[in-house]
């Protein structure tokens, strides 16, 4: 194949293949012990209820199924999404759009308001997959700091001063890769600030259901009282990943853009998968799931955090009551590129915690993922990375 | 819900609400007759068949199409798609990547390719959808002079002397509105175009299969000897739309950022959806499905030819071998806007082709759809407009 001198776009520029992309290539190999990635387990996905339910839909309504639909989504599941998402967040929901994954929902976010230049507000670390998008956006992305529960307020405030931002974008509950939980009187201000300011906040609750003790909190959404809060939320997490359906949710005038900006994005999300997840709702099968996900994925995460409670007391590391994601910091002058290289070589895998991080640094952090594993390859990974830790020490 | 002040991207400056979204909400009436969709025949999707298929994967590989896929892909289908695709369009095809329906291979290729500004070179009229996709990139997009079979080169090469485009975007078979297609001769010459300026040609042809007369012709892309030729292709008129299930296949560097680019677009395309069409592929489903279509369709069109031929001979229309349109153009007096209503009071609908074209004018113009019609339909609803054309002679 002949090189082609191709000019790619300049949202390109800053946008390189991803560092975790080529880990992840590394660690697919059999017998690595992986808490490099975010998926669900296995045991997780309910393949056979799937199956019930797609044959279901195509024999009760194929035909519509495999038309063309609408923009605006699968009618019969628009219903059920808002009813299931007004309820979820105990407020009222205007409108709401299913998009091909809460991926989408950003992507369409940032078309609908995102010029080149415009700041974004950002946790620090934060989700990469999102800030790529930004970056794609050619947005200018700024980090907000953060103490041991989220985003600080007065940083938010002072941030928003001199920026100026058209968006916050925050992953309030259980975040990845930190696994932090901003508490109720931060959501609060932080819708507040919101309208104060006239800042469109993306609340993207992806893990939001997946708590394993402790109770739940309200939404930023549920404190917005002007419509500035867009809520992204996704079937990724509680139903499957591989069926590409998640939402947003909020003022009709921005889910309006969104939906054109869809149109020529995709036209609209597969009907078939929106029909499955109606059933989901429909037939009540969400709490049930959740609940045994949960007691799962708890019993999975009080594993890990048990073995890290093993590891030198230099290590700190945060304690979710939920979600996927433990964040550990080794100590300063211990670089976690290294430990990886190593852990690698004992076939253990997790990603350092500086590709989450604006502008790189933090060398000495780690993003671990429990969900993915047995409870024996939690014992066995962490006790090989407890080993290397100790190693450095 | 209150007002709120929020600044939108100024991508959407040049896009306001579809008018022909308007059309299909008016039209959306029990007893319609309408010509004006691009939809299949509900008795072209084969829900039978998908329901069967999806049943299959799912008890063979559920596990897989719920989990995360690769944004390039489900390994069997990128497999099974590549070996289609270089059969069906008979030259080597480098790089293959699924998408979400063929509309995601256009923004994808605009995101990779396009800075505000650049120009796209387009025939005129086109496919809205792209078009509107164009705009949302901020192109410039500089229509191409035709005659009857489409884009004349010596215009294509003196636009692109003139304004040194980016991209062409041809639909080269059987073109949406139009019904025209490209020569061979043509289709030689682009490619050869496309070699010579170092432009890319985004070769979009859905319609391909759909040929009812006539023999088929070779793509653009078999002419390409460099590798500026990117062919999109769609399952959405062959199996079912509401899959949304496409593909963009060329350049492996091009292919490449359109992967980045879907990364955070989507992250992949729905594994069910497309495990789906992999078995059509594999249990070579299509060319009796493709020839059970083309019959139903080919009486369909010739029945709506047949009935164009009583029409007033001030009349002219195109007489395609194949698609799903045929444009017809009404004496210049007349406004097709305002035949639309007055059909639409008699409960038959079209497109008014002015819709179609880069800024606007062409309003004696109509775009007429046959395939969502019954052969009854067509003889009544085309008596209804022929009179009305009558009453305004």
């Amino acid at each position: 194949m002949k090189t082609l001198s191709f000019t790619f776009a300049k949202r390109f520029d800053q946008v390189s293949g991803s560092a975790i992309r080529e880990i992840f290539k590394v660690i697919a190999q059999p017998g690595m012990i992986s808490f490099a990635g975010g998926n669900p387990s296995p045991d997780a996905l309910p393949d056979d209820v799937v199956r019930e339910i797609a044959s279901d839909v195509l024999r009760d309504d194929g035909k519509t199924l495999l038309q063309y639909g609408a923009t605006e989504g699968y009618a019969p599941f628009v219903s059920s999404l808002k009813s299931y998402v007004t309820e979820q967040l105990h407020c009222d929901i205007p409108a709401v759009l299913p998009v091909t994954g809460s991926t989408q929902a950003m992507d369409l976010l940032c078309k609908a308001l995102i010029d080149p230049g415009d700041t974004i507000l950002v946790e620090n670390p934060s989700f990469l997959g999102n800030l790529q998008c930004m970056k794609l956006y050619q947005a200018n992305i700024v980090p907000l700091k953060s103490d041991d529960e989220g985003i600080i307020i007065e940083d938010l405030e002072e941030k928003i001063r001199e920026y100026h931002p058209k968006m916050l974008y925050t992953i309030p509950t259980f975040q990845n890769p930190s696994g932090k939980t901003l508490p109720e009187d931060r959501r609060k201000a932080v819708a507040q600030m919101a309208g104060k300011y006239g800042m469109v906040v993306a609340e993207d609750d992806p893990y939001r259901d997946l708590r394993y003790t402790g109770s739940a909190l309200p939404s930023i959404k549920s404190f917005d009282e002007e419509g500035w809060v867009m809520f992204l939320g996704s079937f990724s997490k509680i139903i499957s990943p591989g069926l590409r359906i998640g939402y947003i949710a909020g003022h009709p005038d921005i889910i309006r853009k969104c939906t054109v900006g869809k149109q020529s994005t995709d036209v609209h999300s597969a009907n078939l998968n929106q029909a499955i997840v109606d059933q989901f709702i429909r037939r009540n099968l969400l709490p049930g799931h959740i609940r045994k996900i949960c007691v799962n994925y708890g019993e999975k995460m009080n594993r890990m955090l048990s073995k890290l409670s093993e590891f030198p007391g230099e290590v700190r590391y945060t304690k979710p009551q939920g979600g996927l994601f433990i964040w550990a910091e080794l100590p300063e002058r211990m670089n976690a590129k290294e430990l990886l290289n190593k852990a690698i070589e004992k076939k253990v895998a997790f990603v350092p915690g500086t590709h989450f991080c604006i502008g790189g640094g933090h060398e000495n952090t780690m993003r671990l993922n429990f969900s993915n594993s047995t409870l024996e390859q939690i014992e066995n990974g962490m006790d090989i990375l407890k080993n290397l830790v100790l190693n450095e020490m």
